[in-house]
């Protein structure tokens, strides 16, 4: 008979009281601040209940991969710190970003200091699975910097196709999702092809997510992560749909869109306005919303390669049809 | 008969060698070009020469060690990349910033990947001393940060402290000369008592090695490092000089000291010739001077205590030697 998994709703309650408990009032409490108040943040842990409930699913003790799963929530955050710092971002989950409640200075250096403690619970792990556990984690943070960078670059290049858009959030994104997984799934000892497996689940649930985060900028019931709707056409972001738009459209229409797009366009509302008339008339919506389907099933199939009870995989089965029919 | 010892000029070379096969030219360019640049500069690599010392005082090839020596100095070299920013410091090594030459995002990015790169290198190792390693590299990092912290907080603090100030250079400058010597005498497999005397040997030599740049900013020969002289005191940096100064004046003195201190002084030459002035009638090279000794005597001491014959650990006695007595 198949064992009762954790649900998602427990995890996240295991997970943050864990959290809870780590000592991050050190000193010197200025630099210690920003950090507390950034992991205090009730985001939605996915990241580090994905490790957890990859280790749940091979019967391990949940127990022994929080350590991992902090690591992985540290680390998150700290790409999220440094990032609103180069993107300018006043606000995340509805609250000021550091650099703007404290400083850009103390943003650089709290986000390192975040890394380095990420990395200080990432070495708590046995040590016949340290070398593997760590060069995931590592090589997930450094493809994560490549990710940024790409999406910096296109920012000031004319002509990014679909094809370098994807490969930009599988790295800035993807990756840590997969990471995540691999490393719950490392921890319970999982076999080889099976890890394999919940890495590319994880990796296509990240694809998907992303996507969905870009759809619902615009096309989201409510304002998402405390955006406002419409946020990455007056930022003039290089999303999914903006790229996809200028793939599928006449000339006539890509002149138009990009006019609409510019950065400097006076008024907001109408911005938006406009840029969504084209949108509309070429079908983006439905569009990304298949492509999500299409990464959602990807990731199914991979789920339904891994050799555990249909029974024990239902909760990884729902968490990825919850993140991609979310309406916000 | 003892072995001949690896000097440090010819550690300079295998080191330069082996830095310069490794491959950084990785995509995107645009995020590999200022880490290149950055660990292209012919720094003084004192810090992976003392871990390569460090392993050859046992007898063990230094090839072991050189993974460890290239972590150490991207570990360094992401910390530079960072303080600049936060420093606002437009030259380091007689060429411009990462933050200048490129713009702030790049320099923080570049940074946080050179962090990443480290790692990697620091995660070639024989799995039996993996953690130690691994632990001293993350604890040194965590404490870099601290320190740069404590730096930063001194900027708008009066009445920092001599005790303040030393703690805050063994932070942010010292533990990493420590972490150094230790990490190659772990991979000697040198025995405890021995990792903890080198540990202090270099640690030791950090402390009195950053009082002697504090030092030769003002009463160096020529300029040091590119730098300007008493280029600490026209940006009224709080250094050992200005704060025993400061502990060492009457109240008279002290008030003349803080008004030509100050950050808005309109003539630098004039700021300059008047703090120094100060100085000189407070013996403040000399006072300096003789606690850079008392460091040197220290870690000289700590070395005495390593169990390796004396013609061995002589390079390491005429390095320290050499560090404090140069004269820029």
């Amino acid at each position: 008979m198949a064992r009762k998994m954790y649900t998602f709703d427990e995890l996240y309650t295991i997970f943050s009281e864990e959290l809870q408990k780590q000592n991050f009032s050190k000193s010197p409490k200025e630099l210690y601040e920003p950090i507390i108040y950034t992991i205090s943040q009730s985001g939605k842990r996915l990241r580090p209940i994905f490790t957890l409930m990859s280790c749940d699913l091979f019967d391990c003790d949940i127990r022994k991969a929080l350590s991992q799963a902090i690591a992985i929530e540290l680390l998150h955050n700290f790409t999220l710190v440094h990032d609103d710092i180069m993107d300018e971002a006043p606000m995340r989950h509805g609250k000021q970003t550091v650099h703007v409640k404290w400083n850009q200075n103390l943003a650089i250096l709290a986000g390192d200091t975040m890394y380095a403690l990420a990395y200080r619970y990432a070495l708590n792990a046995e040590l016949d699975i340290l070398p593997v556990l760590l060069q995931t984690f590592n090589n997930t943070a450094l493809e994560a910097c490549e990710g940024q960078q790409m999406d910096i670059n296109f920012e000031n290049k004319t002509g990014v196709s679909i094809d370098d858009y994807l490969l930009m959030i599988k790295y800035k994104t993807a990756v840590l999702f997969g990471a995540s997984m691999r490393i719950g799934a490392l921890i319970a000892r999982a076999p080889e092809k099976d890890v394999h497996h919940l890495y590319q689940y994880g990796l296509n649930i990240g694809m998907a997510f992303q996507l969905k985060d870009d759809l619902l900028d615009l096309y989201g019931q409510t304002s998402s992560f405390g955006k406002r709707k419409g946020i990455d056409i007056i930022e003039g972001k290089r999303t999914y749909l903006y790229i996809m738009a200028l793939e599928k459209a006449d000339p006539e229409t890509r002149s138009k869109l990009i006019d609409a797009y510019r950065k400097d366009h006076p008024n907001p509302e109408q911005k938006i306005a406009e840029v969504k008339r084209i949108f509309d008339q070429l079908n983006i919506e439905e569009i990304t919303q298949q492509v999500i389907e299409e990464y959602l099933n990807k990731s199914l199939e991979h789920l339904d390669q891994v050799d555990r009870p249909v029974e024990n995989k239902r909760v990884l089965e729902q968490l990825a049809k919850r993140l991609m029919f979310r309406e916000k």
